[in-house]
């Protein structure tokens, strides 16, 4: 029978001893898998010991899952090998890294603002006044919308700046556009069909069906999505970027907008859902105005974000809907609490409200036109510039150069790439499965130059030249 | 033809006074709904001014969508009265309250953590030490699953108190449990159907369902669920608490934990969640060992968040994918960014390293044991002792209090609430279109007592003694 010494308990009781003792046994395969362990009474008398004691270490032994017992027969070793196994295979895997950028390259496929643009010093001075003012609300489980400040703060915005007249029950924060939208589906319904421009962002795609929601690709033209049957006879919902579309540039037309709100309007089922996840950076002429601030009839919800303006990695967006779908969205989504932590929409609120927010856009839009007119002044000035076109250069933080060329884009891709610049294409927007790519929308590049500083504008500029027309 | 008078222009430019008092006269209905407007050519004339100056204020009125074009017959005026009436509507709904706490009830029905045990000022050093370095890595996106410096820190808090062998990749942040069931739906398919405990909280179901996934409950006894043909022919993935089952407080055995393992490894789509949301706080003996720890076979999918543990309003949660899972994850779901800002992440990272959260958690656990033991001792001293009977005390921020009484569940809430107190009984926690509740689990009232200080036991026992046993 299994015997062991107690000459070495040291100070250790009884019950961890025998606890330890047995566990040692069981991890090094000493008691092999599934071996019957002497029962509680047997093993108590051999070693003189009580049987609450061996009651004890065999319980928290079972607790802990190193032995099983089957009713009747007692207690077996149980069969942790395959469990150290992993534990080994685990720690090959935590050496090996989880993600790395890409450090060598100018990276033109994404708008990663600088860090020295975010106000560190006013975010925390913000930050450290609410956490100094320690004040109860800050633990209080907000509505599902958000914190009432925050939405009063964005209503109170949406109002000054975007035409947008709204009470602040209608906006609903979330972590992120891309959160906001599953909960658009949740409750929009994922019977529903989703139209999406073409191009369009692939995540906003890979969204919609991650959720298990269908997607039929909108043909466009230089106004945006067009009024073509195709186009409007499948979708329930229609979701665009009116003021300033993605990858494209395009800004939809009125009589596009007032189309689509007929369209919307034909049907109960009907919404459009308006991205306008750019507006603020419009760099020339008066803001667009935004379709929601155009429909008089509760079709349209609207969606910004907190990323593009302040900061990819504060993950702060929302919506704002109308006012027959809120009713609905508290009975079936109000039980969901809001992703947003408590303390950064506390922040966010009050540097919204105290101006910080305008200030900040202001800000860095000024400093985008600065980037965008060297660099569109360095393009026309190096040889490139013979051999492109730049256009929608107006909004947003990207403008497009089309290469006057018949290498594939594939090729202007690698070759760019060889030559330390990653930048996409307007053809890598396409749903392909759809649509054919025109002739005009080939040979394109996307330059967002956000992530960009002025001392990289010169290397881009020589890079290019070398890779495209060297 | 209509015509305005120039003569109180000011300082205003001729096309922005033009504009401008056009846009007042629509809104005030002096310029009706569709009625047609001059044309650009005979209204300039008619004023004397400039046909550029006409198609500036036609163009910003256009582009606002107070007035719409139609091809080849001219502009006309937007039916804009029924947004005016909307906002009017708006302005109403913006002074009633968006959502008010019932601060005249004792709060026995949920656990908020008071405010006053929040460690705000380490937090706050850590906030203001990580946005002081101002760091760039603050503003790098982070990998799906968060960011690496968080998630090694989660994985040694693992290993060291929940005897969890995993590396950082397999941890994956997220805003909220609840949001990290929306991904685990995604992940393993909104066909499948997924077997809840039953009785369980009303949330969980109500996110399945929201996110189109089928579900069944599972009977448990004593021991958890059930390993009954019932229980186990229907689902593809079963989720438990097996530390400490809400509200019943039941701990699973070993014997139905190694059942359930067995269960899962029959079939390739079966999958085990496990919910551990409090097991940092059971008040007696060692912890419960996790049941992922005791699973050799990589099918049990690990919850758990900081939001009982730290703030309720500090949304940030876990979960842990077994190895053959995680590759299906970063290949369907990678694309999602993290929903938790960074700054909140490197703040909990650092207060994790840094042994501030198990210190926390410990203060807790004693302050909680504190409460516990007073407000056990305040029962049974008052008359209400007599009449009930308290379990599942040892685990969790709540006990059970059986009231051994003929009277429903919906006159004790009743008589509890005309005494200022809110409170839940197990029943309200059954789905009852399958079962009904035994005899056993009615007149149990759920005595959340983690939001109550010291001062408040008194009351709610004298209170509660009044209504139920008068």
């Amino acid at each position: 029978m299994l015997t062991y010494s107690f000459d070495h308990r040291g100070t250790e009781n009884l019950y961890t001893y025998l606890y330890n003792c047995m566990k040692r046994d069981i991890v090094n395969g000493v008691l092999k898998p599934h071996e019957k362990l002497p029962s509680k009474r047997n093993f108590a008398a051999n070693h003189g010991i009580s049987v609450i004691t061996v009651e004890n270490a065999y319980g928290q032994l079972l607790a802990e899952g190193y032995i099983y017992s089957k009713p009747k027969s007692g207690f077996f070793v149980s069969p942790i090998q395959s469990q150290i196994d992993k534990e080994m295979r685990q720690t090959d895997l935590i050496n090996t890294p989880i993600l790395s950028e890409q450090a060598d390259f100018m990276n033109l496929s994404s708008n990663h603002m600088p860090a020295e643009h975010f106000p560190f010093s006013v975010w925390a001075k913000l930050t450290r006044r609410i956490l100094t003012e320690q004040d109860a609300k800050l633990l209080v489980t907000p509505p599902a919308g958000g914190v009432v400040l925050l939405r009063e703060a964005i209503t109170k915005h949406l109002k000054d700046f975007r035409g947008i007249h709204v009470s602040p029950e209608q906006v609903i924060v979330g972590a992120g556009t891309e959160y906001l939208y599953s909960l658009i589906v949740q409750l929009l319904g994922r019977d529903k069909i989703y139209g999406l421009e073409n191009p369009s962002s692939k995540k906003i795609r890979r969204i919609y069906q991650a959720m298990g929601a269908k997607i039929v690709p909108l043909e466009m033209d230089h106004e945006g999505v067009m009024l073509t049957p195709e186009n409007l006879t499948m979708p329930d919902i229609i979701q665009i970027s009116p003021s300033h579309h993605f990858p494209t540039g395009i800004v939809t037309s009125v009589s596009r907008r007032y189309g689509l709100l007929q369209w919307a309007n034909e049907s109960m089922h009907r919404y459009i859902i308006e991205d306008d996840y750019d507006s603020e950076f419009r760099l020339q002429g008066k803001p667009i105005p935004s379709l929601f601030s155009m429909d008089a009839t509760d079709k349209v919800i609207y969606f910004n974000t907190f990323t593009k303006s302040l900061a990819p990695t504060i993950r702060i967006s929302y919506m704002v809907l109308p006012l027959p779908l809120l009713k609905r969205f508290y009975e079936q989504l109000g039980f969901y609490a809001c992703t947003v932590s408590n303390f950064e929409q506390y922040t966010l609120a009050a540097f919204i409200k105290e101006q910080y927010f305008e200030k900040h856009i202001n800000r860095m839009r000024n400093h985008y036109k600065g980037v965008r007119d060297q660099f569109i002044r360095l393009i026309e000035q190096s040889k490139l510039g013979e051999h492109v076109r730049i256009s929608e250069e107006n909004a947003g933080l990207h403008f497009l150069l089309t290469i006057k060329t018949g290498e594939s884009d594939v090729v202007l891709k690698k070759k760019a790439n060889a030559h330390g610049i990653q930048v996409s294409f307007l053809s890598d927007y396409y749903n392909q499965d759809y649509n054919i790519i025109k002739e005009e929308y080939q040979h394109t590049a996307i330059i967002n130059y956000a992530g960009l500083g002025e001392a990289d504008l010169q290397r881009v500029v020589e890079q290019l030249t070398l890779a495209w027309v060297g």
